[in-house]
């Protein structure tokens, strides 16, 4: 699409321009790499420059595009300039390339061991294609773009057809950005496509390195799947979401049961309901404590409002799904949410289920994206042990627990712990912090790939990989890997971190 | 295969029990993951102990199995044991784990920032398909399976059969060890199979996590696709080989074209030329210097020896690759080394080419894995930078570049530093040093895994994932997070790295 208001930019390419967009960026990478790591950082302060400039306007036309509250859409753009901000310290702190200098041992029997120096390098082109319920966070200037710019990468975004005008406004805030701090063209490109195809052919560029991707499962298997069968395959990043177990002992249960409920019907509802971390799936040990909690939850579940949700084909989805749900006999409807009869209407649902119906009903483990969930009652310990074995890989799970449940419960964490990338304590799952050691990520099929992280400092070494020097020169290593350490960085030298400033 | 001296014993599997081999390896991981890191250090230890009681029995049947001479193998066994050693100290030393700790801030505005503390945890069940050519490091005791069982991961080894019956006792030290140090059964377990079917089923099994080959590219390739089209795809770390280019600059020539080509022929035909990093492609700019290294290589290449090659299968691929080569009009058959007459004789050969002829050749890209090299007469620097533009991934890039070099050819360097793991001045890349900073990776088609590492101690992470725990109480906490940091490693503490022993 085109919008209005703008003229054909040389960062804009469309269906029939795919080829473009990789070649240039392709054609910018190496320029960009060698740049300093000071031209990266500021380019990055001209980008949040740029987004506070046109805050304003960005704010309106999320609004409009996506139907998510002003505050909310305010607070989602401190967060992303809260990511770049933190890209920019990591830059700054050069520690994230992971130097590890081996000194040689000129005397080593039977043969020298030569001078070994590895640091962390960009891959190359990086695809990014943007969430439909972040438009700013996960969108066009979010944590993939920001992550493949400070590792040294060009990036290539496919646009959400969720909100095309923020994205092209937000794009123009890069390309400025880029402008005025020198940055090659061809650095940062966005495309506008039109079928599944076009993104299909974007995976498959001969010249691409990687993609990352926020969505649905669907999208992100389609795209590992592309891109695991190229002539040369290449890593996906795709975080495809997952229902964000939660498990709530009996210990907890007796003494917050009403605090428990207000949380997760807080979190359930939060946004319509539309987060990665929504929380979907609670699992309960039957007992007297039990139908306080239920009570509870289902006043707190009359109180919370439904609100339009971000697309017609996301609505269409969730609204598929209740059906579902409602069909199946053995689930019990617990009550729903306010509902204002307008348009795309998300409206709060909640359903309950025994744990011996549970665990024989796959349907039930797959992710119902809005404001729904199911409460499983498990009979015993042992019940809830066999749902938690159950789960399929997840982004979180989270466990209401006092210091005894801990106790009792050991086994359900050691479980749990190969079940996701991050466990909360008496937490509600939504609200992914920005910080090194977040993990939003986690097993199949919350991802394609397990050992990486989409929000957090780490997120950055999906677009590097390790390159090791041997024996070389001062002139020619790495500014991160000279002797004296020019850039003051931790260093790993003969296994030791350090931050000397000679060998 | 079932050897005559073994009674069949609970961790031999074959053909049709790799279910079970599988099965069994997924129940010991929970149990073998809650050991103390002190559970590990004693079993590497005592695997050590065990190839050493064995030493004598283990070189006589790989000198039978292999034809590897006795001093070549006898160092081999050495580098494997101080490959396990490697990583006791790896293990020893904790900060692998990655700790990484941001403290909470009640006080921040809107909401608080709750604690969170990362690390890396093992992902699961791993496959390791050994090597042909190193029947102790890249094989059942190897660095695959030594990683593997560093990161807490279970191990399903996949016998080779060119070494079969090495394989089984080293298999038994391994098992002896666990045995004696209360390693629970199921932790490592080796499966003789007779088809790449059952290749296929081991990668096809849903418990499995991850999967580490070394070995061709079409094998590789085979098990990097089944691997990604499973109902749940699992990384593949297949590392194949490559043609390890290496590129003599006319500065360094003229000082010391008899020393490139006296370490050059040797390199290429060290242990019949049988190593992944075997230099096969040489690429040298046209002056009178080149037919003075000519002369020099072709005299020191007459006086190299061969041997008998690895397997039946090896010798067939090798001689067909030379007939391949030798029926090209566009290469110059250089000369060739000596010729015993014996079985499966690989005897050095050696080619030139044109820059240009090259460039118009993609069969010239590939690996002839053996003891033969292809030499490229570029016309000037501009098409020696072409022929560097042309290259697909490799393990490692070599330059011969005097300071002069250095400077004139920096454009090289940019270029190469794209295209391999690992980049050396003025050395051989035979040799692959078992350290911190070793890379023995590389961007596709040496690897199906650019980011990752076979060799040295960062090969670890190839079998972890992150996990990250917010709120957690202490006694919950994995003892690398705990806030007296009891095990006194190097922790990632709100940005800094330490080892205060509280937060």
């Amino acid at each position: 699409m085109k919008t209005n208001n703008q003229s054909p930019a040389s960062h804009v390419y469309y269906d029939d321009t795919i080829d473009s967009a990789v070649q240039n960026a392709f054609n910018a990478f190496e320029g960009y790499k060698k740049l300093p790591v000071t031209s990266r950082i500021a380019l990055m302060e001209q980008i949040i420059a740029e987004i506070q400039a046109n805050r304003g306007s960005l704010l309106s036309l999320a609004q409009k595009e996506t139907a998510l509250p002003g505050a909310r859409l305010s607070g989602e753009i401190d967060r992303t300039i809260n990511q770049i901000r933190m890209f920019i310290a990591l830059l700054d702190d050069g520690s994230w390339k992971n130097a590890i200098i081996d000194t040689a041992l000129p005397d080593r029997q039977p043969f020298p061991q030569p001078d070994l120096r590895q640091i962390q390098q960009p891959i190359g082109v990086v695809a990014v294609f943007g969430a439909s319920n972040f438009p700013f966070a996960f969108s066009v200037a979010g944590g993939d773009t920001i992550s493949a710019l400070a590792a040294g990468c060009p990036v290539v975004y496919k646009v959400h057809d969720g909100h095309p005008e923020t994205s092209m406004l937000t794009a123009d805030c890069i390309v400025q950005a880029m402008s005025k701090t020198c940055i090659p063209e061809g650095v940062f490109a966005i495309v506008y496509t039109t079928s599944n195809e076009s993104s299909i052919q974007i995976v498959n560029h001969p010249l691409l390195k990687a993609v990352a991707f926020t969505g649905s499962f669907a999208g992100g298997k389609a795209l590992y799947s592309a891109a695991s069968s190229r002539p040369e395959p290449i890593p996906v990043y795709a975080e495809m979401g997952s229902t964000n177990p939660v498990f709530i002992l009996p210990g907890k249960l007796k003494e917050s049961a009403e605090q428990i409920a207000l949380t997760m019907v807080f979190s359930n509802t939060l946004g319509v309901g539309q987060f990665c971390t929504n929380p979907g799936l609670m699992t309960i040990i039957d007992s007297p404590e039990t139908q306080k909690f239920a009570e509870a939850f289902k006043k707190h579940l009359s109180e919370a409002a439904g609100g339009k949700m971000l697309t017609g084909r996301i609505h269409r989805s969730y609204s598929n799904g209740i059906s579902k749900l409602k069909a199946k006999p053995q689930l019990e409807f617990i009550g729903e949410g306010k509902n204002s009869g307008g348009d795309f209407e998300g409206v709060p649902h909640a359903f309950s289920v025994s744990g011996i119906d549970f665990l024989a009903d796959e349907d039930l483990l797959e992710e119902y994206f809005g404001p729904t969930s199911i409460r499983v009652i498990a009979s015993d310990q042992i019940e809830l042990l066999e749902v938690a074995k159950r789960l399929p890989g997840q982004l979180t799970v989270t466990v209401w627990a006092n210091q005894q449940d801990c106790e009792e419960f050991k086994e359900l964490f050691h479980i749990l712990e190969g079940k996701a990338g991050r466990l909360i304590i008496n937490n509600a799952p939504t609200g992914v912090e920005v910080t090194h050691a977040m993990v939003h990520g986690g097993p199949y099929p919350a991802t394609t790939d397990a050992r990486t992280t989409s929000v957090g400092s780490t997120s950055i070494y999906r677009f590097t990989r390790p390159v090791c020097y041997q024996n070389f020169p001062e002139m020619l290593l790495p500014d991160e890997l000279k002797d004296d350490n020019p850039l003051g960085i931790v260093r790993r030298i003969n296994g030791e971190y350090t931050k000397e400033m000679k060998l």
